[in-house]
């Protein structure tokens, strides 16, 4: 089971707002918003997508991460291994 | 005129790729996808917004900063520390 | 045990290195070095802590946590809150 | 001349800090501190960093873009697009 269930129609909601962020965006570029305001709602976005990637990797840690090492250490392992991974890849994004 | 205007249909492509990476991630979660798989598109689209907004960023120096220091000296300061807190609300995002 | 110890000597020479880069940095404006290559040596800094940091996580989550987790799942719960806290620091720096 | 001659004794002393922090990383690792209160000084030592970073390039900008744009059209451009690899390498990092 994914470690973001319980938390589901929260991540819908915020991921459909992002969504609505990035179609304004391309809204103040059609309608030649003034380049920093159109750069202020670009960080906005990026700020709120980090936030739902270190949620994910929260309930990632709890749940899967946490499962897999109290069933077979070797398991658990593999889990974090991989799980740093995807942190590089938030950290470097 | 709004430095991205030449580059304009190709920041709203690249908008609409992103629009459609976000729904994407929704779809994942409400599908039960992997935490890892998720996260992976999540720095993906992090980082394809870092990308418009360094694009952004560029054509606003080039254009709008450029022609406010050769109109005025003071116009073209105040455009550049504008600009300069609008690349740290990105490097913080 | 910290989940460092290993590579403990691998860390200290790393950022013995790093100590010797912020040294140069400030060399650099010292002697009135050029502001971009300055700011690619900051980058490079930058990118070196956070190597330091990725790779302090790595142990952490690998020891610690697994550690925390085999012998009690609430100690094991903290331990991850405190992690994420401490990802979320990182990305936010 | 430099963007950041005006200030170059505050940059002096900011490195000086960092460097001390960085030496101060190094001493927790060799007494074995506790993992998580390394990362909080590793991200404290990054976001000094980009704070420096930040900083010169504001200097750059205002100082050495502006009188570049002043002089020569084309050298001006030249200024950004070299000003903006170095942002992308700060955003990167």
């Amino acid at each position: 089971m994914a470690g973001y269930v319980i938390d589901r129609d929260d991540y819908l909601r915020r991921l459909r707002l992002i969504e609505g962020q990035v179609r304004g965006i391309a809204r103040m570029i059609d309608e030649d918003a003034y380049c920093i305001d159109v750069l202020t709602q670009v960080a906005s976005v990026t700020s709120a997508m980090r936030s739902v990637g270190l949620g994910l990797l929260d309930g990632h840690l709890h749940h899967c991460v946490v499962d897999a090492t109290t069933v077979d250490a070797v398991c658990g392992e593999k889990k974090i291994a991989e799980a740093v991974m995807a942190i590089e890849r938030l950290l470097r994004a």
